[in-house]
C-alpha cells in the first residue's frame, strides 16, 4: 500500500531531491523582470475592463470618465513604485511587507499584513486564472460552459508544477512575459497610430448601446462620485504585485539594491505605459462592456445573450483584423499565458510566506517543512485548495472575485509604508551626517506620501466594495490574524512547558516498572508479548483480559490454565462491552510506590501487508493506545506481529546519491558524539 | 474531544446497556404475527401496482391480464407458505435459509444464500421506504419534490431507532400492522360489495386512456408471453419476507414449531386475501396507472404531467369518498407506517445475519460486536448507508428499485427448499418407522415442488429483469460471495499461523534488548523517554536524531554536549528530508547477537487535550510507529507527555451498576488465576 502511494507520488512530482540541490542562482535584471513582474503587468488584462464594467451601470454617457480614473491609477502606481524603491534600498536583505511592518510597527501590524498577504495570494491565483480562462474563452467561445472546470484544472496544474519544484523558472517566465508586453505595446501603438491617421479601430461592441441600470439613469453629486470611486477601486487591481521585487532583493546580482530598484523602475514604466495604452485604446475603439450582456444588447427580460469577449480580445480583434486573424490568436495566447504565470507567482509567494510564519510559530510547523522535491508542499496544497474552492464558488467570474482582491494588497501597502516612515525616523535619530539626514528625510516623505495615498485608497476600497464581497476578505484576514495569534500562544505555552534547563537536564530513571500484557486471544503474538515483557525485568508482571464476552473469557482462562502459562491472568469485568475503560481504570488503580513508578502496557498488534486486510482486524489496539496515553506514568509498548502477508515483500531499494552516509554510520559531516557511558 | 463525541452519542442513542439486559421475551402468536408479517403483508402496497405498470406498456387492452398474473402469484404464495411450514417443523431452532442451505447443500450454497439475503435486506429497506414515501406523497402532493430527502430521512430514523436497540418492539409493531390489515380488508370489502351492488367505485385515473408504448402496439406470441412474465416477476414482490417466521421459531412460545407454523398459515391467508382483494378492486375501479404519466394523459412530447397517486391511494379515494376524506388519510397513514415497519424488519435481519456470518468468519469481526446499546451497531450502519445510497441513486423510485429486488429472495427460496429436499432424504435414510417415513416423503415432495416452482420463478425473474437492473443485484451478490470466501480464507490463514500448540506454549524471553530513543528536540519529553529507556536495563542504549535540517541538528548536538547528557547521540543523515526511512534502516542495521534479540524504539509523544491542537503538532510519531512495526524484532514504545491542556480535565465518572466489579479486582463471577510466579 505504501509502495503504491509512493509510486503515484513519484509519477506525479518526480524523483526526490537532495537538500544540497537547493541553491540560489542569482538573477540578472533581464531575467528578474519577467519573474517578478508577470503579476503586476498581467493585471492590465483585467484592470481596464473592470473600470469600464463599473462605469457601464450608469450607461454610455459616463464611460469617458474611465480616462480620468486611469490617470489617477497611473499616478498611484508611480507613487507606490517610488515608495518601494525606498524599501529596496532600506532592506537589501529582502524586506517583505511582513518583515517591514513587524520590525517597525510591532507584531500585531506584522500579523495583519501577513494575513492580508495570504488572503491576497489566494485572490491573485483566483483572479488571474479566471481572467486567463476568460481570454481563452474569448478566442474559443465553445469552451464557455467549461470555464469553471478549466480554471480549476489550471490551478491543479500550477500546484502540480510547483510540487515538482520549479528550478530555473526564470527562463520559462521570460518568453511569455516579454511576448505579452510586446504584443500589448504593438497593439496599443498600432491602434493609436491608426486613430491619429483617422482610421480608428472599432470594437465589436462599439455599436451597442448600454442602458443604464435602474436607479442610475441620471447620476449627480454623491452618487456619481461613489460610482467613480468604485471604478477607481476596481482599477487599482493594476497595482497588485508591485511589492514582489522588494521581497526578492537577495535574488538579484550585485549591486543587489541598485539592480532591484532599476528593475522596479522599468517595471513601473512598462506597467504605466501598457495600462494607459490599453485604456486609451479601449476608449478610442469604443469598447462597450457590461457585466450583464443583455443590458448591452438593450434587450428586455428573458434575454439570453452570448457572453462578451474580454476587452483585450475586442481590442486585438479590432486592431489585427477580426477574430480569426493570427494577431488576435497571438494576443489571446500571450495574455492567457502571462495570467497563468501571474498566478504562479502566488504559488511561490504564499508557501514562502507561510513557511516564514511557521518558522515564527504563527502557523503549524508542517508548513515549514520542504517536501522531498524541496518545495513547501503543504503550503502549495493549501493555496491550491482554497483558490480552487473560490473559483468554484464564484463560477470563475473575474468581476465577482475582484471585489475580494486589492483589499489585502492595500492593507499591506499602507502598513509597510507606515513602517518605513518609522524606519526612517529611527535612522534619523542615530544619524549625524547632514547629507545622509537629508536623504533619509526625502525617503521618509516619499514613504509618508505613499502611506497616505495607499491608506486613502484602502478606505475607498473598503467603503465601495465592502458589501459586494470585500467583507469576505476582511473576515478571512481577521480570522487568520486571530488564528495565528492563538497558534503562537499555544506553541509558546508548550515551549516553556517543555524547556530543558541546566537544573532539569539530568535524566530521571523510574524506580520500578510494572508490566501489564493485554490478552485478547491466546495466540502466538500474545506469547511473544509476554516474552518481551519478561525481558524488561519488571518488578511486577501480569496478563490482563477484558471480559467483553463472558463465554470467550471463560474459554480463554481455561486454555491459559491448561497450557500452564506461568503469568497470572487477571480478568476485568466489562458490563458495557467496552475494552478501553476497564483497562484504563485497571492501569490507574495499580499500586504505585512513588511518583517515579512506571506502568508499561504491552499491546500485541497485528501488522497487515495489504490494504484490504486492515478492516479485517480489530482496530482496538490503536484506540486502546490513544486512551492509555492519557494515563499518567504509563508507557505503551506495541509488540508487532507481522502476518505472513507482510513477509513476502522484498526490502525496498533506497535512492542514494553517491557519497551519502549508509545506514547507521555516523555522518562524518555532522558532529557525532561517541558513546561514553 | 472524546467527551464531546461521547455526549453526542449518548444524546442520540441513549445510555449504555449492560450485557445481562439482553434477554429473550417469548412471543405469543398474536404479537409474533405483526412482528414477522409486516414485510410480506406490506408488499401488497406495491405488488399490484407493479403488475399494472408493466402491463400498461401495451396499452389498456392488456390490463385485464393482471387478474391471471395475480392468481399465479397467489398460487405461488400458497406453495411457498406450505414449503416453509416444513422448514419450521424440521428446524425448530430457527432455520434461516442460510443455515438450511449450509447444512444440506454445503458452504458454497450457504454463502450464495447469505449474499442474496444481504442484498435482499438492503432492497427491502429501499423499496419499502420508497413506497412508503410514495404513499405519503399521494396524500400530500406538495411533498413530491422532497421525495428523496424524505426517504433518506426515514432510513436515518430507522437506523437511529435500531442503534438505540429496539426492545419490546412487538407492541409497537402490532398496532399499525393490524390497522393496515383492517384498513385493506374494509377497503376491499366495501369496494367489492359496492361493485356487486352495481355501484362500482371509480378510480381517478379510470377515464384516462393509456397509449401503448412504441413497439408494443399489437402484441402477439412470444412478446406477449414475455410481457406477462415480466408482470408476474414484478408481482412476485408479494412473496418477499415470507421466510421471516422460519428464522424466528425460537422467539415463539412453546409449542414453538406448532405456533410458528400456525402463524405462518394465518399470515399466508391474510396476504393472499389482501393481495387478491386489492388486485380485484384495482381492476373493478379501473385504476389506470403507468410509469410515464404523460402516456397516461395521452399527451405528446413536452408534456409535464403531475405524478400519479399510488394504486392504494386511488382505491382509498374511490372507496372512501375523495382525497380529503378521513378514510383516505387513514389508509395512507396506515400504509406508510406499515411500509416503514417493513423496512425495520430488515434492520433486524441484516445485522443479525451479518453477525452470524462474522462469527463464522465470513465477514469482518467488527460486525459480530454488539454496541453499547446491545445492538449490532456496525451492521445497522452498513445497511443504512447502502440503502440510503440506493434511494439517492435511484431517486427513491419504487419502479426502478424493484428490478433489483426479488432476485435475492428467490435465490434463497430455491436453495433452501432444495436443501430441505436433501434434509428429508437424509432423514428417510435413517428412518424405519413407516408412518414417519410417509410423513417425511410428503414433506419432501412439498419442498421439492416448492424448489421447482421458486427455481422456475428465479429463472423468469432473471430473464425478464436482468437488463433492467437485476444485473446489479446479481453482481452485488456474486461480489459479496467472492468477498466472503476471501475473508474466510484470510482469517483461516491467520488463525493457523497464530495457533498456540502445547509445544509452543512456553514464552520465549529475548536474550538482549537494545534501546533506541528518538530525539527530535531537546525537551523534557525527550529526557523522560531517556529515563524510561534506562529503566528497562537495555544491553545497549543510544539516542538517535534524524538530520532533516542540518542547522537544527548541529544546534541539537551542541546543546546535548553542553548539558552533558550521558547517552550517546547518533545523527542520521537524511538527504531527502525523510524521517522514517533513515530511522528504519538504522534500526535494521543494529548488530544482533541472535534471532532472539529485540530492539526497543522509544518515541516521545505529545498528548494534546483539545482537537484543534492536533494539527499543531507534527504527526510524525504516528507515521514512524507504523513504519517501524514492519521491522522484525522491534517493539515500539510510546512515552506520552501530556501537554498541560490535557491535565485540567477531571477524571471521567464511570457508570456503574450495583454489584459490578470495581477496577482491578478480580471478577468473582469469572475464574481468576492467582499469581504464582
Amino acid at each position: 500500500m505504501i509502495r503504491l502511494g509512493e509510486l503515484f507520488k513519484r509519477l506525479a512530482v518526480g524523483r526526490a531531491l537532495r537538500s544540497e540541490q537547493l541553491r540560489e542562482t542569482l538573477l540578472s535584471k533581464r531575467v528578474a523582470l519577467p519573474i517578478f513582474a508577470s503579476d503586476p503587468l498581467s493585471s492590465v488584462a483585467y484592470a481596464t475592463q473592470e473600470i469600464l464594467l463599473v462605469l457601464s451601470v450608469a450607461g454610455l454617457v459616463y464611460l469617458h470618465l474611465a480616462s480620468w480614473v486611469a490617470v489617477t491609477v497611473v499616478c498611484l502606481l508611480v507613487v507606490v513604485v517610488l515608495s518601494y524603491r525606498q524599501v529596496v534600498f532600506a532592506y537589501p536583505g529582502g524586506g517583505g511587507s511582513y518583515e517591514v511592518a513587524s520590525a517597525n510597527l510591532g507584531r500585531s501590524a506584522g500579523l495583519v499584513v501577513a494575513a492580508s498577504l495570504l488572503v491576497d495570494y489566494v485572490m491573485t491565483v483566483a483572479v488571474s486564472v479566471a481572467s486567463g480562462v476568460d481570454n481563452i474563452v474569448s478566442a474559443f467561445p465553445a469552451l464557455h460552459e467549461y470555464r469553471v472546470g478549466l480554471a480549476v484544472g489550471f490551478v491543479a496544474l500550477l500546484a502540480g508544477v510547483n510540487l515538482r519544484g520549479v528550478r530555473e523558472s526564470g527562463r520559462v517566465f521570460a518568453v511569455p512575459t516579454y511576448l505579452f508586453v510586446g504584443a500589448m505595446l504593438v497593439m496599443c501603438g498600432t491602434g493609436l497610430l491608426r486613430w491619429l491617421a483617422g482610421d480608428a479601430p472599432v470594437a465589436e461592441s462599439a455599436s451597442a448601446g448600454i442602458r443604464p441600470e435602474p436607479g442610475y439613469e441620471h447620476l449627480t453629486g454623491l452618487a456619481l462620485v461613489l460610482l467613480v470611486l468604485r471604478a477607481f477601486s476596481s482599477g487599482c487591481t493594476a497595482l497588485t504585485g508591485v511589492e514582489a521585487i522588494s521581497n526578492g532583493v537577495q535574488a538579484f546580482r550585485p549591486p543587489k539594491s541598485r539592480n532591484a530598484a532599476a528593475t522596479l523602475a522599468v517595471m513601473g514604466l512598462i506597467a504605466v505605459t501598457m495600462f494607459a495604452g490599453v485604456t486609451a485604446l479601449a476608449l478610442v475603439a469604443r469598447v462597450h462592456i457590461t457585466a450583464d450582456a443583455c443590458r448591452l444588447a438593450g434587450a428586455g427580460p428573458g434575454c439570453e445573450a452570448v457572453p462578451q469577449r474580454t476587452v483585450i480580445a475586442q481590442l486585438a480583434a479590432a486592431v489585427f483584423g477580426g477574430h480569426h486573424s493570427p494577431g488576435f490568436y497571438f494576443v489571446q495566447a500571450a495574455t492567457a499565458l502571462v495570467l497563468v504565470l501571474a498566478a504562479n507567482t502566488a504559488f511561490n509567494g504564499f508557501p514562502l510566506l507561510a513557511s516564514i510564519l511557521a518558522r515564527h510559530r504563527f502557523l503549524p510547523e508542517q508548513l515549514h517543512n520542504r517536501g522531498d522535491r524541496l518545495a513547501f508542499s503543504n503550503g502549495i496544497l493549501a493555496l491550491a485548495a482554497v483558490a480552487a474552492g473560490l473559483l468554484w464558488a464564484f463560477h470563475a467570474s473575474v468581476t465577482d472575485l475582484i471585489h475580494l482582491y486589492i483589499l489585502g494588497v492595500f492593507t499591506a501597502f499602507t502598513l509597510s509604508q507606515a513602517g518605513m516612515v518609522r524606519h526612517w525616523n529611527r535612522k534619523l535619530r542615530g544619524e549625524a551626517d547632514p547629507a545622509r539626514r537629508r536623504r533619509h528625510r526625502i525617503a521618509r516623505s516619499i514613504n509618508a506620501f505613499g502611506a497616505v495615498c495607499t491608506g486613502l485608497v484602502l478606505v475607498i476600497v473598503l467603503v465601495t466594495k465592502f458589501t459586494e464581497g470585500a467583507y469576505l476578505a476582511v473576515a478571512a484576514a481577521v480570522l487568520l490574524t486571530v488564528l495565528m495569534r492563538a497558534i503562537r500562544r499555544h506553541y509558546d505555552a508548550v515551549g516553556s512547558e517543555l524547556a530543558v534547563t541546566d537544573a532539569t537536564a539530568q535524566t530521571v530513571v523510574p524506580s520500578r516498572i510494572s508490566a501489564v500484557v493485554l490478552v485478547a486471544r491466546l495466540q502466538t503474538p500474545t506469547l511473544r508479548a509476554l516474552g518481551y515483557a519478561r525481558a524488561i525485568h519488571p518488578s511486577h508482571l501480569t496478563a490482563v483480559t477484558v471480559a467483553v464476552d463472558r463465554e470467550e473469557s471463560r474459554a480463554l482462562v481455561e486454555r491459559w490454565d491448561a497450557l500452564g502459562i506461568d503469568v497470572p491472568l487477571t480478568v476485568l469485568d466489562s458490563p458495557y462491552r467496552e475494552v478501553a475503560r476497564p483497562l484504563v481504570e485497571y492501569v490507574r488503580s495499580l499500586p504505585r510506590h512513588g511518583a517515579r513508578d512506571v506502568v508499561s502496557v504491552f499491546i500485541p498488534e497485528y501488522v497487515v501487508g495489504r490494504w484490504w486486510e486492515i478492516p479485517l482486524h480489530n482496530r482496538t489496539a490503536l484506540w486502546l493506545r490513544s486512551r492509555l496515553m492519557f494515563v499518567p506514568g504509563v508507557m505503551v509498548i506495541s509488540v508487532p506481529w507481522r502476518l505472513s502477508s507482510t513477509r513476502v515483500r522484498p526490502p525496498r531499494p533506497t535512492p542514494r546519491a553517491p557519497g551519502a552516509v549508509r545506514r547507521g554510520e555516523p555522518d562524518p559531516r555532522i558532529h557525532h558524539r561517541p558513546a561514553d557511558r
